[in-house]
C-alpha cells in the first residue's frame, strides 16, 4: 500500500463521465451532490458519522501524475485535452460535512459537495468508501460500547479486518465510536489510538510450563500484565498459575494493576469461577478481560447474566461489523447551477418511494429541547433559509403532513460545517480524543427510545415547508413528463 | 495510506512478546507456525486461497525505521537491545504456501512459517489479515461466478468496501476467484485487473433529457456504450431512448457491441421485457447488464427464472462478502526446534474438539483420481514423509479411524510451495491472469458434491498414520499432565 495515489481509487466510470463532461462543456458547471444513507446498519436508530479527516487528506492530495496520465492514455478513450486538464487537476469546490462523531440519521446529508461537474464526479468513490467504512465501524463500536454499560471495550480485530486500511482506519473509527483502544500498533502510531495487548497462546506454548510463561511475563511487564489463562485448562491450570505468578512477582512489588484473560469456553461461568478464585487468593484487584467472538448481543447477555468481566476485547465482529457489514451511503446529484448561477434543484425518482432523493442545496439543523437538552428532530431547509430558535417552529412529517408539532422552547444547531471553500481547507479538524468525547456527549443527548437495539424509535428528519414544496413540485413535473 | 510502513501493522502484543522472546534468549529458537482456517465462509465446501503476493511484498519490505523505533521507545516497555535488533530487522526464515487460486479446506495449512521466534511472531497479524481478506473475497467471487453459469461477473463494489485496501486488494481477489473485471481504476493500474464502467444516474440527470444523455454517451464511447436505463422509468423511457440512441448513432457506424444496464426494479421481469423490446427493434446484439444488490443466491434465482441477463455487476455483497464477512484464518504454533535442531511438535488443546490443532512441521498433498482427474482427498504428512503415487495408499478419517479407503490409481501433488528460504525469495509469483486460470482449472477438478451451496460434501483432509500417532501421543501427554 506504500505510495499509492488514492486519486486513482475511483470507479472507472468517474473518469469516462468526467471526460464526457469535459468534452461537452459541462465541466465548469457547478453541481451539488449529497452524501446520505437510507438505513442504519443492524436496524439501529442512528449511525455515527466518521472518516471526514481521511476525506480531507485525500482532497488535499488529489493529483494525477505522469504514470496516471499514461494509464489513461493507454485506454484510447480519453481526450488529450482532458488528460492535460487532469495533469493540472486540483479540487476547487466547496465541501460541507457534519463533524466526525455526530449521530446521524437516514436521508439527511452527512456531506454536501458543491463543485464543477468533473471535480464532483471524480471524488465520488473515495468519499463514499471512506465515509461508509468509518461510519460503519464507528456505529458498530458505539453499539458494543453501549452494551458494555461502562466496562471498557478494546478493538482486537486487525487480523480479521478486510485489508490493511480496514484494520488501521477501522481502529480509528472504533475509537471514535467509544472503544477505549486497539491492538493495532500502526493505528496508535498514525492516529494516536491507544494500543495495548496481552499475550497469545504461542507465548504460553513457547515455555516448558504455563507457570514459567506467566512468571516471565510478569517480570518483563510488571505494570501491564494480563495473563491468558486458557491455553491448557482455564480453571484447573490457567487461573491457579496466574494467581501464583501474581503473588510471587507482582504482589511483593506492591503492584495491583494486573489481569487475566479468558478467550474460550463459557465466559459467564468461567468469569464467576475465576473471580471467586482470585478473591479467595486475596487478589480482588485483579481484573478479568474476556474475548472470543463477542458483539453487542453477547456482551449484553453476559452483563445480564452477571458475568464478572471488567473489560471486553472485541475482534472480528467489530472490525468487520460482521452482522451488518455494509454502510449504504450514496452520492446523489441534488442541484446544478445554470448559466446565470441560479441553483436548479434536481431529483432522482424511483419506483421505490424510499429511494426518492431530497433535492436542492440544503442546510441541516438539529433541534434540541431546551429543558432536557435532548435532540427532538432534524430539519432540512433550503440553503437560503435560517432557523431562528428564538421563535416557535412547526415541524411536520413529510409523508404525513397533517402530523404537526410546534416547538417553542428549543435550540437549533446547524450540523453541516464548511470544510473546503473554493478548494481551500477552512476546517480545523479536532484531535481524535475530542471527536470521541463529542460523540459520547451527542449520543447522550438522544432519547433512550432512539438508542435501543430492537425496533428503535424513528428519529424525525423533517423538511421545511419551502423544501417540501420544491420537492413535491419536482416530483409532479417529473411524473407528468 | 501513502507511505505507511506496513511492518507496523501488527497487534501490539506481537512486539511485547517478541521483546520477551528476545530478552529470554528464545529469539533465535526456530519455531513453526501454520496458517489454517476452521470453516468455510457461507457454509461452502471449499475456499480459494489468495493474498500470497501481498504477503511476499510485505516480507520483502519488513523494516523498522527511526520513527518506528522512537514510537516503541516512547512506550517505556522495550529493551534498548531489542530496539537495536529491530532497527536491523530482516526476515531470515522459510515460508511455504499453497499457490494463490488453490481451492483449500479446513484444518490444512495454507501457509507454514519456519523462523526464529521473534520473526515468526512479528509477521502474524499482517500475514493473517492479508490471507484472510483476499481468501474471503476470492471465495465469495468464486461462488457468485459459479452461480452465473458462464455469464460474466464484474466487481463493482469499491464505494462500499471496508477501506481503501478492501477495494483495491478486494478487486484483485475477486478477479482470482473468477470475476471478469472491476470498476476500480487503481486495481487495474496496480494489478492489471481489467477495469470498465458504465455511467451513473448523475450523467443522465446532467442533461436536459435522457435521450440527449444517451446520444452524447454513444458519440463519446461508441465502442463501449452501456446505457443506464432506470433513471426515470425503465420500460417507458429508458429502454426506448436507448434503442433510439443505438439506432441513430451506433447502428449506422456498424457497431454491434453495446448494452443497457438495469439497476433497480424486478430484474427478471424487466430483463425479459427489455430483451423483447430490443429484439423487436432489431437489436439482438445488444447485451443486458444487471446490477442492484446481487449475490450468488439472487443470481442463481435470476438464472432459474430465465432472466435475460448477459452480465452481472456485483457490488457490496461481493466486496464485503456481506453474508459471511469474516475469513477465520488463524496462526498457530505447531513445532519448535530444541538446542540440537530437533523439531519438537506442539499442540494447542481446547475444550472445543474442533479447535485442537494438527501439530508438527507438515507436508500437504492433494490426491487426484487418475481416471477422472478429480481431487479425492488431501493428506497431511510429517515433513520427512513422502507420498509415492506409484504405490497404493490407505487414507482414513482421523476422527473415525475404521473408515479406511485404499487408493491405487491416483496422482499426488504437493501443495505447499517454498516461497522464502533463509529470508530469500525463491518463488516466482505467476501473473494474475495465470492465477485466475489456475483457480478455474483446480475448481473444475472438484466434485460437484463439494461445490454445491447447500450442505456440500465435506472433502477429506486426512492425516498420515505417522502424523496421527504423533497427534494422539501429544493429546494424551497433555491431558495426563
Amino acid at each position: 500500500m506504500n505510495e499509492l495515489n488514492m486519486s486513482m481509487l475511483a470507479d472507472f466510470y468517474e473518469f469516462t463521465m468526467s471526460n464526457g463532461y469535459f468534452k461537452n462543456g459541462f465541466y465548469m458547471k457547478n453541481t451539488y451532490f449529497d452524501v446520505f444513507f437510507r438505513s442504519v446498519p443492524d436496524g439501529g436508530g442512528f449511525a455515527i458519522a466518521a472518516g471526514l479527516e481521511q476525506v480531507i487528506e485525500y482532497i488535499k492530495n488529489l493529483h494525477f501524475g505522469a504514470s496516471e496520465i499514461e494509464y489513461f492514455r493507454s485506454k484510447n478513450m480519453f481526450d488529450e485535452d482532458f488528460l492535460r486538464y487532469l495533469a493540472d487537476f486540483k479540487f476547487t469546490g466547496d465541501i460541507y460535512a457534519v463533524p466526525e462523531g455526530t449521530p446521524v440519521f437516514p436521508n439527511e446529508p452527512i456531506m454536501t459537495v458543491k463543485a464543477p461537474a468533473v471535480e464532483a464526479q471524480l471524488i465520488e468513490t473515495f468519499v463514499l468508501l471512506t465515509l461508509n467504512h468509518q461510519s460503519l465501524i464507528a456505529t458498530k463500536a458505539n453499539r458494543i460500547v453501549r452494551a458494555a454499560q461502562g466496562r471498557a471495550v478494546l478493538e482486537f480485530g486487525s487480523r480479521r479486518a478486510q485489508g490493511a486500511s480496514g484494520a488501521i482506519d477501522g481502529a480509528r473509527a472504533a475509537y471514535i465510536g467509544g472503544a477505549a483502544g486497539t491492538a493495532c500498533a500502526l493505528s496508535d502510531m498514525l492516529y494516536g489510538v491507544p494500543a495495548s495487548g496481552t499475550m497469545a497462546h504461542s507465548w504460553v506454548q513457547m515455555f516448558d510450563s504455563e507457570y514459567e510463561a506467566f512468571e516471565c511475563y510478569c517480570k518483563m511487564y510488571p505494570h501491564s500484565s494480563t495473563l491468558l489463562v486458557d491455553t491448557y485448562n482455564t480453571l484447573k491450570s490457567g487461573v491457579p498459575n496466574a494467581i501464583k505468578a501474581f503473588k510471587n512477582i507482582l504482589v511483593p512489588m506492591g503492584i495491583k494493576n494486573f489481569a487475566i484473560r479468558l478467550d474460550s469456553g463459557d465466559i459467564s461461568y468461567l468469569s464467576k469461577k475465576a473471580r471467586k478464585m482470585l478473591d479467595e487468593a486475596g487478589l480482588e484487584c485483579c481484573k478479568i478481560v474476556a474475548s472470543n467472538s463477542l458483539d453487542e448481543h453477547l456482551i449484553n447477555d453476559l452483563v445480564m447474566q452477571g458475568a464478572r468481566v471488567d473489560l471486553f476485547g472485541v475482534g472480528e465482529r467489530l472490525i468487520t461489523s460482521k452482522s451488518s457489514p455494509v454502510f449504504g451511503g450514496v452520492y446523489k446529484l441534488v442541484a446544478v447551477e445554470n448559466e446565470d448561477g441560479e441553483i436548479i434543484p434536481k431529483i432522482k425518482v424511483s419506483e421505490n418511494v424510499g429511494k426518492i432523493t431530497n433535492p436542492h442545496f440544503k442546510k441541516l439543523y438539529r433541534l434540541y429541547d431546551r429543558e432536557s437538552g435532548k435532540a427532538i428532530a432534524d430539519q432540512l431547509c433550503v440553503y437560503d433559509e435560517c432557523i431562528d430558535d428564538s421563535k416557535p417552529i412547526t415541524i411536520f412529517d413529510q409523508n404525513a403532513t397533517w402530523k404537526r408539532k410546534t416547538l417553542t422552547d428549543y435550540t437549533a444547531r446547524e450540523l453541516l460545517q464548511p470544510i473546503f471553500r473554493n478548494g481551500e481547507l477552512v476546517y480545523d479538524a479536532p484531535p481524535l480524543a475530542e471527536i470521541k468525547a463529542y460523540c459520547k456527549e451527542q449520543v447522550d443527548l438522544l432519547w433512550d427510545e432512539v438508542k435501543r437495539f430492537e425496533n428503535p424509535h424513528s428519529y424525525y428528519v423533517d423538511l421545511s415547508e419551502k423544501l417540501w414544496e420544491i420537492k413535491n413540485g419536482l416530483l409532479e413535473s417529473v411524473t407528468k413528463a
